[in-house]
């Protein structure tokens, strides 16, 4: 992927950051499968599905962990 | 989503903590899933299921991680 | 939830924080499932299924880490 | 569980840091299955399922993380 | 395997990082099943099953985490 | 398990700590099934299948975050 979608994990706040770590588990879903028509149909599937929706919030939680510790928490 | 639902990853206390890890998990399921229509209907399925029971567990426990570092566990 | 059930993630002893551990596990259900009656009827499924014992056990470790770093794992 | 089963999580070296998170992924086990007899039917069956056993090995890896932060890595 | 395929976990920016956690999970899978006839069969199935695409995000997520603190989250 | 497989986390570089990583995922299995000759038959199993070989991935990526804190990320 050479398009630049990534600068820095750094946010201004923690809302920010758990938004970022929503991306960042999108962009593991789309580096492993590059077609937006085929991810497109999966949509619907995983959407509906309760167990893929807890395993979605999973991998947003890791990321959120990474993002997280790199702002030091946004403590003031 | 444009609402301000996180401001902050400071709590007076570790259940306070443990009450922001919830709120964490679901939010990752709601930025997945944001009908409140599909997740109404997805909610018995999944409380009544046991290994989705422990799932969710996980995700919580995974948000706790973070949210007690960023309080320092607490510590007096 | 409005009954304080944690107070603090110190224990004395690394014996008593996994067991600190298994009830973070376990409220990780209960506040998703609330029903004592619906759990209950749960533990005979889990508790006779490997794999959701061997996930349970993933649950109480992940608590685990994050009890052990808020004792400095106990190091005299 | 009245008994005492854990006292440190301190070991000599890695490879009694690595059998320890092994007890840990065990006793969590344990504690959620208390019958010797149940979990004794199950065994043959995890044993013979690669995934349950590759789930196994994943619980060590999170208990040998605590295990190994407890002891600074057995770094000289 | 005798080929050098990772010579340091530092990279320029967080995106190339991420790039590298990618890269570290892929190789996983590669020691795993080293077959590249295997792995190209497997593609096509695991790439259009949302679950399989979710779990792939999340072992991404978690040799994020790596290479993250291994570059200091890449603070300036 | 009285041999002795395991003396040191510390590794030269990188890959001979992810090489390490996949020895202490191996042996996660090993100690749960101690017989070969059941791993063996098994072997095939999980290789040709693609979620397996994520989740075998997924537990070299957790024991991976251990045996690179260990080593410091290899920071010249």
């Amino acid at each position: 992927m050479s398009e630049q979608w990534l600068t820095s994990l750094i946010t201004d706040d923690a809302q920010q950051g758990y938004e970022l770590a929503i991306k960042l588990s999108r962009m593991g879903v789309k580096y492993t499968q590059p077609s937006d028509e085929v991810r497109g149909k999966l949509r619907p599937v995983y959407g509906e599905d309760a167990n893929s929706l807890i395993a979605s919030s999973q991998v947003i939680a890791i990321n959120f962990q990474t993002v997280s510790a790199a702002n030091n928490y946004w403590r003031k």
